[in-house]
């Protein structure tokens, strides 16, 4: 993983920012209650581990699909690993993140006649939309199991309280933890992303060890941290009004990772009337939609971008008798090479436009980079909001439209 | 199709506003050169429809999918469509808007040993993206069909010039035109979305009547045009300091419009250091992502929500005996009832949080509605243009990517 501000503009880092960048980076150290994430890839419980490998080999053994039901932080990261890489495990069925009735039903018929297991994602267990897809899924898996789907029911909670930890306890469910000292956005290496990964066959130590890696390398206080040079450029990019960060990708599998980024930002960033707006766009096929407004409209975008080298397959381009297209130069040429000229072209053209970009190149994405990636990200997103002035631990906001819906609701219950 | 521009927060049309809109419009009638699109709905060749309907007719007899092969303005609106409807024609395998090998392996994966036709959509037929995919899909076409293959290649391009239409020609393929005086994103409505749609099993006929409904009732010169009042809105509210439109809705099946809508609006108007940035949203999901920053984050959004009451399906909530998540008091509603409380709680907290909001909310979305909404949001998007002063229907910024990365490709000819 490879981290460049050179494209920002910003040839030196302020005294100012400097001083703020080391403020932050104290205020989260000293953060507590929130930060158990922060550890965890070193001090994660190894037992607790163990069990949830067993328990992704028991799924693997009598399951053909997983109906992961969650939403926001208790799916984002499940979905970004299982999207950007691929494993021979269980197949992962969505549900639980939207009130679509076509999402459910689309869900079930996915499923078809297969085998298949639930893995209930939720701190409360009460959240609308995947309390209602559980009772949904629920239901199913009682038509086709009867007494034994028990057995077949996973539910990844809180420790003690809540409806789903007692509905756990009475129905004999397995279940694992979500740790208090972490929150959702935060959590996707705990038993929330890695239970469902570990299923679809992903090699979730690996993960781990990547994300400890990151720990070890993220550690000084400084500019030499990679964590802080991002941080510093997308703080100072935002003084300057760059008011939209722009994740971008050149790979449709890394969508998921990208709403991921979406989440982490949006919900620890946006508060108190402050925040970089994250939006995000896929390569090269944005560019003929974004690409535009990104090369040439109002000057309030920064740009990160998330470059990765080798993304598994790739195909020669085929040469063509007639080279009517005028393409035969490029003939024999990987298109890997292709899309790499693209990256380079593009990141020039919109540096020349006015838009800093950060840039983040890996070799390729395995387990191990993408666990350094959630790491890098869930460090750098704490540190800005401390940086911001906020508290990056908390969504207040979120509440209120549950608040108003629940309000309709009820009152309809005459 | 209804639009309310209710909770925008204003109350009545500045006289400024009215004049400048009054100008926009006079200048979008006179523009000629490039609004071939404007007429379209009334004024489309009806021979020219008819052997579009029979070509579609050709390749559901033959084939069980087509290759849609095209980037931008060639695909996007294309795959709204077929998105958000669902009939009983081919499949659309949608390929060439990227230069991922990814995209190219699983959509020939995707094909397995299916009986399939290739529909190639580029005015210019060497545009990087489609021209290499099309190298490709042609190459598994000739090995799968030898000779033959000529009779399952439908090339959609510009009626005289450009390498396209010289292979069409020179091959004997199927030829359809894109007008030269409609742009790619304002295409939709052309051989370029109706011949793929038609294949995919769609009535193209009701969506012309549809697009013609709001080409007749959007006529008016003055605020009591819907699209009048929705560009008076956005460029109202643009002044105020809303930079970003976020666009959202509540079901997942028409994320592809969202993202037609972003290119509509983004090449159309962002240019010369202006316009509004377009996001998109997908709720409720991404109130448990976007939910915290839409809510409290920086003041620079206003929402355009487009809501659908009945999306096709439905499913009741599940009583359940223990009721130890509380929601047997909704046992028995039907989902899309609780999706519709959640949309009115949304819009009342946005609203009071100070996000602006224009509602776009129709009853279902067929053929009729979605040629209706296309028609509505070109017409929207030029008036915009015209009156943020800058030209519409030109994208100079995305010659900028291009011309770097064809110097990269070329230096490399050596």
């Amino acid at each position: 993983m490879r981290i460049s501000t050179e494209d920002t503009g910003i040839t030196s880092w302020p005294e100012r920012a400097l001083s703020d960048a080391a403020a932050a980076w104290d205020k989260l150290r000293a953060a507590g209650d929130m930060t158990g994430w922060l550890r965890l890839p070193e001090e994660y419980d190894r037992d607790e581990f163990e069990r949830l490998l067993r328990t992704a080999e028991k799924i693997r053994s009598d399951s053909e699909a997983l109906v992961v039901i969650g939403i926001g932080g208790s799916y984002l990261g499940t979905r970004a690993a299982a999207e950007a890489i691929k494993r021979n495990g269980v197949q992962l069925i969505f549900a639980g993140s939207d009130l679509s009735p076509n999402t459910l039903n689309n869900a079930a018929a996915q499923l078809g006649g297969k085998d298949f297991s639930v893995n209930v994602v939720s701190k409360s267990g009460t959240t609308t939309e995947p309390a209602i897809a559980f009772r949904f899924f629920r239901q199913l898996l009682e038509k086709k199991y009867g007494r034994a789907s028990a057995g077949r029911i996973y539910a990844t909670t809180d420790p003690s309280g809540g409806a789903l930890r007692q509905m756990a306890v009475n129905n004999g469910w397995t279940g694992f933890n979500i740790p208090p000292d972490v929150g959702g956005r935060y959590s996707v290496l705990t038993a929330v992303g890695l239970l469902p990964m570990a299923a679809a066959g992903l090699d979730v130590r690996a993960m781990m060890d990547g994300a400890a890696g990151t720990m070890r390398s993220c550690r000084t206080c400084g500019a030499d941290n990679p964590v802080w040079r991002y941080v510093l450029a997308r703080s100072i990019l935002y003084g300057r009004g760059k008011k939209i960060e722009l994740f971008t990708t050149y790979e449709p599998s890394l969508h998921y990772f990208l709403e991921w980024l979406k989440q982490l930002f949006g919900e620890s960033e946006g508060k108190e009337g402050k925040g970089i707006f994250p939006a995000s766009a896929e390569f090269t096929t944005d560019l003929h939609s974004l690409g535009q407004y990104i090369q040439q409209g109002e000057r309030h975008l920064m740009q990160t971008v998330l470059y990765v080298e080798d993304t598994g397959s790739d195909m020669l381009i085929p040469r063509c008798g007639e080279d009517t297209d005028g393409l035969n130069y490029l003939a024999g040429r990987p298109l890997s090479w292709v899309r790499k000229q693209a990256f380079l072209g593009t990141l020039r053209a919109h540096v020349a436009g006015g838009v800093p970009c950060t840039t983040i190149t890996l070799d390729k994405l395995g387990e191990r980079e993408l666990g350094s990636l959630f790491y890098f990200f869930e460090l750098a997103c704490a540190m800005s909001g401390f940086m911001l002035g906020v508290n990056p631990f908390d969504q207040p906001g979120v509440e209120e439209y549950k608040k108003n819906m629940l309000a309709l609701l009820g009152s309809a219950r005459g």
